[in-house]
């Protein structure tokens, strides 16, 4: 909010056409030119390139470039826009970055944030690095970043800002102003909520600036204020992300265990927060482990083997499982060739239930008081979907073998499967969210499992006892 | 904002233990307490229970019910919280609910909200009994409605609300807050920015209202101001979204075609569209359409069926696939056990890069300046990933069957299935990207396709040249 980009002022060249599309991204050849000049080591023309771009578009700038050319870039920004740029970075990024700064540029750099973002940098470094960069910066920023890393990680503490906006109710809307004026200098950059406080410093209610600006001076603080949502500073940051989101918040006190405050959380953090839990939910389905933008391929394959390991083990089982059945596909090879449809089809509807009921859990629409009905109507899901493609595929399979026994077992085996898809997809991240387990990280490798383990068996074994 | 709920306010007993957990979300305790009221049709009752409820937690106790209570539910709701949970609702449960209100009452709730929020509401009416509502409503109302309805869905037009706080540069800061004292019945409930205007009302900069707080009364505008990015009125939502996110962003001035101040997009409606656009996103890639929590079985079903057909169609061109080496097969059975290996790994990789790529698609950040470097390391992951899975595959193979030739037959067709995995799963979304196809929704269905065509094809193939 304080540094949006300058798309309307004459003088700043930010938002030019040879940095940013129409789509607000980089273009190539705006790339290009960063990376021509970082090649050639001019550093005045990249200084020029970089000065006015917005810490956002730096921070999108440094995804697109090699490990060498991010180097050059870094050291080649000014300490303010450094400084903003760093918690802009993905994660990956900015451990690289990290490691090349030198302590000094560093401290100086981090002299520029907010105390929430300072600390999420420096939680990033080596043990080493830290305590150098930190003596390199005045004491009382130094102070305010370790009583930051004191709390920890992913709870409020980390998220909130310690500069607030309190009053007492038995002040006016005359005497908050007069303050605000007055103290400007303690306040956080930008606010939006002024909370009210008891004599033991706890929020009893909260006023949205823009009703401040509207009442009159004599109006007390206590006749405008409205309840607030507290967060315990303890509490875990995707909680805070869904009251944030359910109650349509933009900003929010925190408060120690005695429920004294002592922070703020705002709302432009928890866009982050969402987007991020967002990414780690849709990748973790795919069997994605933290998998940041700039790895490299040593990085990237480190976060997909884990997963193709655990589908070897898998696959290898439902392998075992065919091979119990291997004088009936001597028998009838036409079995070899169907099998593959049941155990793919059982699979895709086991993904659906699946994400489905993840899905639902991370919004908590899927609790205690539906799961049953969830349940249940995932089984008669299934069902209806088992018995609509099982005719088609025993019909498929009637016109390509013309053996009606064979078509009998194909549709059975399917119909089978697909309840058994719809059972095991939405009970598996049920049982794992109750365990305290993150569903959406081992529920694709059990469902898959029990999808291509009832598939083999039960179209194999169907085929045992029905046609030979 | 305006309306969060009762945690500290003593008469307010919203948050007690009875309605909601730990975690904010309703007790099955309680919704089971309004369950037996609606089915005593105990009216005093059920509105005891609803009445201290915010709107956010109605709509959530709404996905909770049978479609039965939720009509005896929504009859009990006073004009004011029907209003406010209306926009509340998911889309499915909206729409049943829509179409049991009588149009009176739905005129009288829509009247309690902003003008964005109502036409949200009135665009999911069926055309006569929007006639009906909207001309039971204050023709202002109306007008501001009809007006919204005017711009196209997902649209800046759609999100905006038309009650801005703008003010001339000329304007001190003393003369802002005097307008805004005077004259609030014509602003925004809640706004968080001024725009500053020119003569023809064109924003030329923005000033978050603390600032404005914070500096004396006679400071001018002009001086206090910062540039704002401006939003077109015909700008897609998901575009908003993106520059509200990337640049922090709490509010926005939206501009008409000539440049004009319209209206405002703030941070809170942007929040949901994010959430909505990430949903989307992870239900498409597991080949679930629009799936309402809210649906019954056949709305389910049909949310689901048709990728399920589309996968029946995949799987059957893979059963044919191996209907050609069928005197393969039948010379070694042991082929017919192991080739489901194949496929399944070649899948789950082409999932992990596809997904990868979408997301990095939605994120903006794989685009024309890093596509060829994003290809070709997908390249190298798919083939170190390959080496190593081959080469357990064939081991595993070697103990189990004692076949050399078996055991390379496998790794090679392995390996070969990883590359095509992931030059498929990059690939493919790539160019439905630039088709302007939305990449989550045909990727998958491509992807598989042509993971079990190569891996079936390559090991059966194989097996014919090496083994047999």
């Amino acid at each position: 909010m304080s540094d949006t980009i300058a798309t309307l002022d004459p003088d700043v060249t930010v938002q030019d056409n040879e940095a940013l599309d129409d789509d607000y991204v980089l273009t190539a050849g705006f790339v290009e030119k960063v990376v021509d000049a970082a090649d050639d080591g001019d550093g005045p023309r990249l200084r020029a390139l970089l000065d006015g771009l917005h810490p956002a578009d730096v921070a999108d700038l440094m995804g697109f470039l090699t490990s060498e050319h991010r180097t050059v870039v870094v050291l080649g920004l000014s300490p303010d826009l450094l400084g903003e740029t760093l918690p802009e970075l993905d994660d990956g990024i900015r451990e690289e970055v990290l490691e090349r700064l030198p302590a000094g540029a560093l401290a100086e750099a981090l002299q520029e944030l907010d105390s929430d973002d300072a600390a999420a940098v420096v939680e990033d470094l080596e043990d080493d690095q830290r305590e150098r960069v930190l003596s390199a910066m005045p004491l009382v920023d130094r102070a305010a970043i370790e009583n930051s890393l004191g709390y920890a990680e992913d709870t409020a503490g980390r998220l909130m800002q310690r500069e607030v906006m309190a009053a007492p109710q038995f002040w006016t809307v005359g005497d908050t102003i007069d303050h605000v004026r007055a103290q400007h200098e303690e306040l956080p950059e930008l606010f939006f909520d002024i909370y009210v406080v008891d004599p033991s410093n706890k929020p009893v209610g909260g006023i949205p600036i823009s009703w401040l600006l509207r009442a009159g001076r004599d109006i007390r603080l206590s006749d405008l204020m409205e309840p607030v949502n507290v967060i315990a500073v303890d509490q875990d940051q995707e909680e805070v992300a869904y009251i944030f989101e359910k109650y349509h918040l933009i900003s929010a006190p925190v408060v120690d265990a005695a429920g004294r405050l002592v922070g703020q959380i705002t709302v432009d953090d928890i866009v982050n927060i969402i987007q991020e839990e967002n990414r780690e939910d849709i990748l973790r389905l795919a069997g994605v482990s933290d998998e940041s933008r700039g790895a490299g391929v040593l990085g990237v394959v480190r976060s997909r083997i884990p997963w193709l390991i655990v589908n070897l083990g898998t696959a290898v089982f439902a392998s075992l499982v065919i091979g119990q059945f291997q004088t009936e596909i001597e028998t009838l090879v036409a079995l070899a060739v169907l099998m593959p449809v049941v155990a793919s089809i059982g699979g895709n509807a086991g993904t659906q239930a699946l994400t489905v009921a993840v899905r639902s859990l991370a919004a908590r629409e899927l609790t205690s008081a539906n799961a049953m009905r969830i349940l249940t109507r995932e089984i008669m899901v299934g069902l209806t979907n088992g018995v609509t493609i099982a005719v088609l595929m025993a019909a498929i399979a009637g016109v390509w073998f013309g053996l009606p026994k064979l078509s009998l077992t194909i549709g059975l085996a399917v119909l089978i499967n697909l309840v058994a898809a719809s059972l095991a997809g939405t009970l598996i991240p049920i049982i794992l969210d109750r365990l305290d387990r993150d569903p959406a990280v081992a529920s694709p490798v059990f469902v898959t499992w029990i999808t291509d383990t009832v598939g083999f068996f039960s179209f194999l074994g169907l085929a045992g006892l029905i046609l030979l």
